[in-house]
């Protein structure tokens, strides 16, 4: 990236999502990525929508290789957290920099993000990625450690009932990793396609429009559809006691009733990023497999069109090719 | 209570509660009790606006003498859960009674209430009052079990700052019962007279209009406003990761942003009826003190009026003398 001046980037102005050529990233304290591939998230949807506010290059989920840096980062294939901490204050030093108050993070708070030819990031941030995995698998990591955060956060055992309500890229991340631990679950969602793609875990799949809401409820239930109507839908299918876990970040405010939170005592689990090294780790031993969520790979210059495509209804993940392999 | 044919209580008919003659409760399986004292709840107040769409005799907090029963329990002063479960369900056999889901529950689901002269109750919903905890503190019983509930779902230590949100009946008794975990406790209310009654317990206090959004964050935060916007305002006081604890059932559903409950990773805890042992330990001990907290009593003749003054807003907790003592 040394002598790099300018480069091509996604970059959302708070009215659409542009091609544009931007400066490449200032490298103090940073190393440099050349950014291979890029995947399209809902958050990046929510945020062309009004979520968070954020002006600036878009996307979050990304695979790279190091371009400037210290010599033995060089070359290295690698993936990055996305929050960019102080690490010093209180919320660090407990090891908690994904909650650092004064974090950027990239592609949605205050950095520069991962659609784009290049980007930089702090050394600290950084995973290899093992040799077995691809990049068209490694370009998971950062959802997938997302749904590691559940396993971080709740006991997950053998002998619960877990439901996960949404069908799209991150509901079948989740699904997935809920299933590795030997609990029974079942994916509820709108597309019978794409609960197919569960099948061969052992999940059980219902449609939601064949959902009957007085089934068993989940000891553990999984709200990632991204929908408002969502929440209500998830907590009457929680058993008394039991955990709702919330995935989905939406930009407006919903009506709903919390009446039902405390009659049945439920515990609401907020839920956002997580872990790398389990999602890395699932991804080279295949107990996590994510060939069948790709839908399409556009290129940088098309990436406006990437982002209509994944804004399609039932559309899987799709990756943007950024060109800086 | 034998020969008890007609009674005088307080009847909810769906427009408003009105004292009416009614046939004495059928004592089949129960034990008939002679309620002393009742106590008006926000929940009570909350019904004769439409929640829970419950018809029937209101009240659910009481203390009473047994009249027919067991011979040892005949002339025993008692508090009671008002949770009737079936006792054989999965629920209950794991102990969780007041999940049960074929339960009623008195003056709020399926069951008559303690608005009156009379009660049936199921003997094993009954506890012994001790000697030394007047009827006037008894009464207190079921909303401090509450409040003790939360004791049960998180953990409080004493490095932990606890913020309670919410001044009322409710709110003065939960704050003293985190305060017995020797947590740093800070209450935000609306009015200084009722937040006066808590500095002997060395609880600190705010006024909601002086309180600062940007102060220190709560370790746990608890929600006993009752209103639906103090949802948003607990949320915001909760740090990362921290535990947020719903204490309010409010009749209707307001518009609510749960991304903050996603980016902060909070713990949502719905909390509601908990056990009667530690509370009546608590008033027998002065450990929880609850003198301050009567704002007045009325006859069950004038109940009507009760409950007009329980809703005013700033009333503390109004007993009704049911008669039966």
């Amino acid at each position: 990236m040394a002598g790099v001046e300018h480069m091509r980037a996604l970059y959302f102005d708070g009215e659409r999502a542009r091609l544009v050529e931007r400066p490449a990233p200032d490298l103090a304290e940073r190393v440099g990525i050349r950014v291979s591939l890029a995947g399209v998230c809902a958050t990046d949807l929510e945020i062309t929508r009004g979520y968070m506010d954020y002006r600036g290059i878009l996307g979050h989920e990304f695979v790279g290789r190091v371009a400037t840096g210290p010599a033995e980062w060089i070359g290295a294939r690698v993936v990055a957290e996305i929050n960019i901490a102080c690490g010093s204050c209180a919320s660090c030093r407990q090891g908690l920099g994904r909650h650092c108050p004064t974090r950027s993070v990239i592609g949605i708070l205050g950095a520069d993000g991962a659609f784009a030819e290049h980007i930089a990031m702090p050394l600290g941030n950084l995973h290899r990625v093992p040799d077995s995995v691809p990049d068209e698998a490694a370009v998971f990591a950062e959802p997938l450690a997302a749904a590691f955060e559940i396993l971080e956060q709740i006991e997950v055992r053998p002998e619960h009932r877990v439901l996960v309500f949404g069908d799209g890229r991150l509901g079948l991340l989740i699904s997935q990793v809920m299933r590795t631990t030997g609990a029974s679950v079942t994916t509820i969602g709108k597309h019978g396609k794409k609960l197919a793609l569960l099948s061969e875990f052992g999940i059980e799949t219902c449609l939601l429009a064949d959902w009957d809401a007085s089934s068993a409820p989940g000891d553990i239930v999984v709200e990632a559809t991204g929908s408002p109507k969502g929440f209500a839908q998830a907590v009457s299918a929680t058993r008394p006691r039991g955990h709702l876990v919330l995935k989905s970040t939406v930009a407006h405010a919903g009506a709903i009733d919390l009446s039902p939170i405390v009659i049945n005592e439920i515990v609401v689990v907020g839920s956002r990023c997580g872990p790398f090294a389990p999602a890395l780790a699932a991804l080279a031993d295949g107990s996590v497999r994510v060939s069948g969520l790709i839908a399409e790979r556009f290129g940088i210059d098309r990436g406006e069109e990437a982002l209509r495509e994944a804004g399609e209804s039932g559309v899987l993940k799709v990756l943007i090719d950024c060109g800086g392999a």
